[in-house]
């Protein structure tokens, strides 16, 4: 018989939803790691890629996003703490013949986790990607938005696999 | 020699990034349907189901950010422009052994389309999956999040192949 | 045996709750009128009516927040409609002996009512006034918030009885 | 001849609005609970209790909306200091036969009191339980929003009478 | 004896402010054209030219925080309402030998004008660029924001002399 | 031959935009106040200053929404860190016989300066006189907006010159 993992948390004992106490946890450098991709049509990528040598940049506006995106976190899920992130950077790397790979690094002096933050910014640069190609391309797919790495706070370190 | 996919709108002539004019497209009746799953550990998703028996539901947490983040996306997405949504639902299905499966359906009477809302919807809703289950399972995957439907608008009907 | 009220909307028929569907009404002008009051000390009253006749004016900066908030309602409640509201009015008016009474005006022409922006607007100049006097007066309470009229729409007119 | 109360904060020295400097003030642990009730029609509180045993549930939607504008409370509430909250929690607990009760905590390491996050979570998660409910009851009514407790801080423990 | 110009809109026969009514004014194409500058050294000017050339470009991420205020101006100003904007553009153009020049077009379909919209548009960008070359140059000023053009509505077209 | 600045910050090495890390700043106190000015006609200002005698106070508006802004410019400003400010005022003075003057404060214990969040609060404060005064003057200009003191941080106390 398989054993059920611990309990989630953002639930009380009753089993309501909350946000729990993190304020007896000590501020520690934190920094989480997410990543993503975007696949998509070949040519949609050689669309890109044109205009990245011109003005025109669809992954500069997309990190744009990405970044502020991060600082909206708290106010898009619903259970997580409002943090004073002291480090976002998002990257948009394509990876021929047919995506583009994008990681989100966050960084944070602060009593909780920033995964979050990181998998959000990886997820709204994606989205952003699709909004500004979908006139040309309807069937790009979100794939594998995960988190990567994680250090700081009681848990340690976690590297994905 | 392969050929170049229609220009990209979201630039001006000269490539810089714009929201571009709708205001002379007629007001129809639009609709998007976006799709997408979150993977996790068969033990996560039991973890989820048992608490879908109680009062503590992870999936009716993350429809209500959904159904929010819908509402905010041209708070996100640079080049999105806002919009009156008059529907939004998100659906969250277990899909046993290891998955939730995330579809978001959005509609509007308007001058736009609102495939964005709805897959902006789907992220959202599976960001908040992964943050109340993040501490029991940290390899969750966001995967294939994609356009499932549209109708309404000059382009037509599109169906996901 | 008592016989139960015509079921709640913002659920769909499997009970999960969803955004309904405005987009075949039609567009109408619409009103709404809310009012409530926050009860306190006597003296704390004679301290806000001093201001008035000053430059500091907590009645003032309540008004503006009530207005802000009421265009923020579909942030805030989750299955509200975004509207485009075409005129908002808040007013607060000291009620001797120990009360502030607050009316909040919205308008609309549009596919729904605006009786949560009214309520909303109400809510927030009360939580205002809570927020400038509380230093002088931590026992102040919220009373009697309540829509009070709504017109327009298939429902008809509404008055409080 | 009746004394006025000490001068209002949240003005200067010539009556302008300000948001007061706290940064002199030493962070502490503070705590702040705030209560409230949303009054309805007995039929509607069965609806709502019917509800709870179904997946659609109200109180868990509120509550989620409760949580949610205590993030916000400084975007709504014209000078109060942004703060990064600790924890949160909002209960609503039907109290038969015609009312909704609902108590909010929040807590904080920081310099400036939570009494207004606590005091907006009850009013928001109230005015969600009037939107889902309102189609079958629009005379429910806000009452009682007050500050129940409060610690922390140089002006120590408040407990409401 | 000078005499007065005529009365402020925005408040009401009592002098309160108010967010007007405009449900009654008819939907028509309206667009609003602003204008502004931002002055520093010429060597921060070179610097921005310089970035232009390579990927990081102060200019572009100055245009989308821009485009992305233009749909955040009813949240900032408190009497505007919200609007559905059909487009936005921001063009930042270096006018050698030390000003950066900024100008906004928005357009609308609606029941009043867009000049807020396109002069916050031109501000944001404005502090964007100040904030993105800072670090080598504290004395940049932000001079001239006007509005330049404004079609549409019952007050007709303006152009700035 | 002009020599370039050091290199502006808010890039990587690759000249891509980024959110720097402050994480490894200490926490000081910093304060920066900014300037600005709307220039109007004169007897707008007149108008003005006859509003402040009664209770519709445009300068009392504008105040409100400098201070709210202040808290919102890590929203608007795409690379700005999240900030916990404890305080902010504006004052805005009228100077005969054609303009008003602005002055915002903000105050930190922080790791990174509030310059922006004091541009922000002064820009958006004339934006709001310019909204509220457009129906009876156009051709208001803002003038002037700049840094005029910081201190606080490594780079040590700023006064223009």
């Amino acid at each position: 018989m398989e054993e059920l993992p611990p309990a989630l948390t953002h639930f009380d004992a009753e089993g309501r939803a909350v946000m729990v106490d993190v304020g007896a946890k000590p501020e520690t450098a934190r920094q989480a790691i997410a990543r993503g991709r975007i696949v998509m049509a070949p040519s949609t990528l050689d669309r890109i890629r044109e205009g990245q040598m011109a003005k025109g940049d669809v992954l500069a506006v997309a990190r744009i996003a990405g970044i502020m995106a991060a600082k909206r976190t708290a106010d898009l899920i619903p259970l997580c703490h409002p943090l004073m992130l002291s480090k976002v950077t998002v990257d948009l790397t394509p990876a021929a013949p047919d995506a583009v790979e994008i990681e989100a690094v966050v960084a944070l002096n602060g009593r909780t986790g920033v995964e979050m933050e990181a998998l959000t910014a990886v997820t709204v640069a994606a989205l952003t990607v699709y909004d500004m190609c979908k006139a040309v391309d309807r069937s790009m797919r979100i794939e594998a938005v995960r988190l990567s790495h994680k250090s700081g706070g009681k848990s340690g370190t976690y590297e994905a696999g």
